[in-house]
């Protein structure tokens, strides 16, 4: 199974010995090109590196100026990572070359393996397909600047990293990420949105007062209001279809065994592939939160849905129903280089099951025959859209 | 009102201008010593600092070899504390005796102004009660040592201050620190018990997943497992007579706001006046505490409630009474000198209202009314001990 071979020699390409850790143009990312160039250039592409670091091997079409299809994903890593996050989209989009055996399409392929996906070294997610879509602002262009000429790249041809209108779609795999596939024992997942996100912030305000001495009908608790409103969150979530809602921080004050909690913060994360439901939910949440002491809410963070191209999630249906798997769509709970791609251009994901639900962790795996699944879906969309672009 | 402003002068001697900061045999002590020492002996006394640093100002009886009533408190603070928390209790124990004006009763009186209640210096409180029961253990008496002898007192001598048989009883005046006599519109409590208090500590076992691509039915959340018990224990103690149960402490694991909590762990303090009602109390809410996810359990702490003499308790009844301010029997909920004198002599408490609940803070007060209160109710008090000791 070349394409997981591919993930674990990539793997050796780290910042902490022992670990896999592989940051937005990091030292071990020079190995990680030479490696993908070289399988890049054994399957027909010809090779170049953009000057925000993303590596891109383009096959030809059968004839010039042919639209392009772009098929990857990225190729950095969290800290301490598992092996296929990212990198998987990758080494399976070069296995559907290489099976092309150098049979011309009607389309040009790339294959993009982007330089920053997971927001590590700078704060700030998916640079790689941020240049891509030509959407990276003056403010990250100046952060990033000296770790661009560090890697030897001139930050200044920046903006011709970004695709030109050849481009038609864009085609990612990657694992799943989470538990949904496993508890449905499918190998594939066609992804037909990336949720929307709201994250808001609660303040309750009781009264610190001594443990000991306060007897429980004079107390204004806010640890006790706070947990009140966390199975209200969990209950809004269960009852709405498709929603994801969780609490996940909670600061106590004073945060002494003796003393009635005072002041609790809280932030709940909400996750819904319409924004409208979640909209709605995130109203009712902080709604439920001022049932018993004043409380304070803010927005923190309120990022819409990306709905996946419905032409490509059609093909993917098509591609994976051909290739004799389940058809399961769903809603992609994280964010994904597809999601800044679709801004500009026709995007589409094909998700593969994690054993485990595990990612961003060392025990991060997938499964051989699901790799042969998607390849095989891979193939059948790749025959589809050559056939009909 | 001399009690309160000798409150307000003992204020002044402090670790931190501007604050009120005074812990066991710190520099400040020595000023307070001075003062209170000077006072002892205005109205009658005979002064002595014992070995611990407590200072004790006997006032002699009508005839030799009579035995003896304790009135005091504690003369050290908390950091960052109010003026009354302790201090009062010796200055009200002053101006009993000297309204007496030279009358000699049939029983010696000593004031007593206790070194070390709160703890802050070594970590453990009633350093100076538990030296006058002769209970200081080794470890602690090896660790104050030098700070007993930077003071220019003897760490050999501390057996010494033990009291001795001829006293018969201990009597402390203290705010209450708590909103119960405000709440009820009422000048004086009086203490029947400290309540006893089991710290409980739970760890409650989920786990860590991605909160946008784990869908709630396949959550094993430790916040929301720790959310239903927080809401169980304030349930239990709502339910329980005289039962207080508080959850002031709080750690969420990983605490990221996308991350499913995988483990929290929290503690539970729970205190009343009957020991069994306590000990069933704290069962249910260890019970209640795995109905979601596995969870271990630890006790941390559990110490017994200690009950007031029933005599004293009577006496201050009947001299409250008389007094004409109503009766008002209550229980301490947190820790006083009285509870360690009550394990080898007979102990007895009389709580002043505080405005607002207030206390280990600047705000902390004390009504002038409610001082008048207390030396009416001592006043009758000694008058009823004289005759009947």
């Amino acid at each position: 199974m070349r394409a997981i071979e591919h993930c674990r020699e990539l793997a050796q390409f780290t910042e902490e010995p022992g670990h896999i850790t592989r940051t937005f143009l990091s030292p071990p990312m020079r190995g990680v090109h030479e490696l993908v160039g070289r399988w890049m250039r054994e399957a027909g592409c010809e090779v170049a590196v953009d000057a925000v670091g993303n590596i891109r091997g383009v096959y030809p079409a059968a004839r010039p100026n042919a639209p392009r299809l772009v098929i990857g994903s990225h190729l950095d890593t969290v800290p301490h990572a598992g092996a296929f996050d990212g990198i998987l989209g990758v080494t399976l989009a070069l296995e559907l070359v290489a099976a092309l055996n150098g049979r011309r399409l009607h389309s040009e392929i790339e294959i993009v393996g982007f330089s920053e996906e997971e927001g590590v070294r700078f704060g700030t997610p998916f640079i790689g397909s941020r240049a891509a879509v030509g959407s990276l602002d003056d403010d990250l262009l100046h952060r990033i600047a000296p770790a661009v000429c560090d890697f030897g790249l001139d930050p200044a041809a920046i903006p011709d990293a970004a695709w030109q209108e050849n481009v038609r779609a864009y085609l990612e795999f990657h694992i799943e990420q989470g538990p949904v596939l496993e508890s449905l024992d499918l190998p594939l997942g066609i992804v037909t949105a990336i949720a929307g996100q709201t994250r808001a912030e609660v303040e309750f305000q009781g009264h610190a007062n001594h443990g000991g001495t306060t007897p429980m009908h004079l107390r204004h608790d806010a640890l006790a209001a706070a947990a009140e409103w966390i199975l209200a969150v969990e209950d809004t979530a269960r009852k709405t279809e498709g929603l994801v809602a969780t609490v996940g921080k909670v600061c106590v004050d004073p945060g002494a065994a003796n003393v009635i909690p005072g002041h609790v913060s809280a932030v709940a994360d909400v996750r819904h592939a319409d924004d409208a439901v979640r909209h709605n939910a995130v109203a009712r949440i902080l709604e439920a939160a001022s049932r018993r002491v004043p409380c304070t809410t803010r927005i923190l963070h309120d990022q819409s849905a990306v709905p996946m191209d419905p032409h490509l999630v059609a093909m993917l249906e098509h591609a994976v129903c051909v290739s004799g798997f389940p058809v399961h769509r769903m809603t992609s709970g994280a964010g994904h280089d597809a999601m800044i791609v679709a801004r500009r251009f026709p995007a589409a994901m094909l998700f593969l099951r994690s054993p485990g639900g595990i990612s961003h962790h060392p025990d991060e795996s997938v499964l051989a025959g699901d790799v042969t699944a998607a390849l095989a879906a891979g193939a059948a969309f790749l025959e589809q859209w050559s056939a009909h672009v």
